[in-house]
């Protein structure tokens, strides 16, 4: 395999399962850290600060800093700054989105925003919602997180972003922008802080429809790892195939050279 | 125009708007029912309970049975009581569709119904939804009573139990039945109720996506009333015109010959 510089890791499914780390994974981004490479981490979850989301790895044996952690919360901060500076800002969100938009200087609004952006909210209200529509139907740009439909939980599949997404986007007939995967603006974010080219990036997940298609949307390779959302034989239907796929990462032995 | 045994009357943009009777509307209604014909009432509206309805026709001087009013919550206890007797039932929603429920006799659980029925829930939460997609997933019915994406309050539109269904219906895959307009569920009812034949029925309201499809569904005569949520343009450029256009009722001059 060719040598990447800037090595991207999706977090659930691909280094950890739930609070469980996945020990290939592991291993094999402590064995890069040994070379001299120190990887990027880049989650569609927007709920965790990012010094929460450097904890819990760090719970799981991996070190690294809170740089090199890209959530779809940052994501949509600086997409923010980029796009709609000095503008307010609604959002329905946890502490991840609220510190990222705040750490970006934005002003937050409890409704009739400029922007309105969408992450999961698990304190939930129709009040948030009507709220929402409302700014939205009022000329409001419209950014959402995530398109993530469904997460598993203890139970099985609960509604993520995207399916509360899709009942604003119903209601008020307007199509949102998305930041995390599929899209690839955290990949455009992380590139500018590596300095690296699009040749020497890879994207590794376990779901082609995010973490995959993020990549190949981007140009840079990707691995896809088996065991995670999309099966083997899903991979296998989609029209563009990852560049590598791997059991686990222990089958990648990865070198400097 | 011939002579209607059964006339049914959509209730918000056909009888009163918000809190304010429309009074060329309650003038039709006074006169049939002094030429001895007892009008229906049919909403979506699944939140108020019928006695709650017939009140507030009442403080708009309409004086009527509970038995001549019909709504989305009334239709879906019904349903689930024809198809799914014996099941137990997960709802979301308010009191209108909790009493309906009780009064058929159905058992309401909080979690891992049989069946899964959603109405507008102006208490609404992540748990409730949540508790909902995992049943739906596990295999439960889902029904919902109706497909209301948007509905106007004093702001202007905010989410309508359509965009709480359309959340679930993304995050499990499942489509739902609807029981309200624009389907037929409800004029069914009316139909046996009345014991009319279908010629001798009628179906009044303002908005053509739900009052005049679903009476042209279920294969009756209708009326379009100017004013609310279709105007006179969108109504013409529909593939199926109503049987009926009035700017209001007091262009029908009813008599019973």
């Amino acid at each position: 395999m060719k040598h990447y510089k800037t090595i991207c890791f999706d977090l659930d499914g691909t280094v950890y399962k739930g609070q469980e780390a996945i020990p290939e994974s592991v291993a094999f981004i402590h064995t890069i850290q040994r070379l001299g490479i120190e990887p990027y981490f880049i989650t569609n979850n927007s709920s965790r600060s990012i010094s929460e989301q450097h904890q819990k790895l760090a719970r799981l044996g991996i070190t690294t800093t809170e740089q090199h952690i890209m959530t779809s919360a940052i994501a949509g901060a600086k997409y923010c700054a980029q796009h709609f500076k000095g503008k307010t800002v609604q959002m329905i969100g946890e502490t991840g989105l609220r510190e990222a938009l705040l750490a970006e200087g934005h002003t937050l609004v409890e409704s009739d925003g400029e922007v309105v952006i969408m992450g999961i909210d698990h304190e939930i209200t129709y009040d948030k919602l009507a709220s929402a529509c409302l700014a939205i139907r009022n000329g409001a740009q419209f950014l959402s997180t995530n398109g993530d439909l469904a997460l598993p939980n203890e139970l099985g599949l609960v509604p993520g972003n995207g399916a509360f997404t899709e009942l604003v986007k119903a209601s008020t007939g307007v199509t949102p922008t998305i930041l995390g995967k599929p899209g690839s603006f955290m990949l455009e974010i992380i590139q500018q802080r590596s300095g690296a080219s699009k040749e020497e990036m890879i994207m590794i997940g376990d779901n082609y429809d995010t973490d995959i298609l993020s990549g190949i949307r981007y140009g840079i390779d990707t691995v896809h790892l088996q065991g995670g959302v999309t099966s083997l034989e899903e991979v296998a239907a989609k029209p563009e195939a990852p560049t590598y796929m791997f059991k686990t990462l222990a089958e990648w032995i990865y070198t400097t050279i």
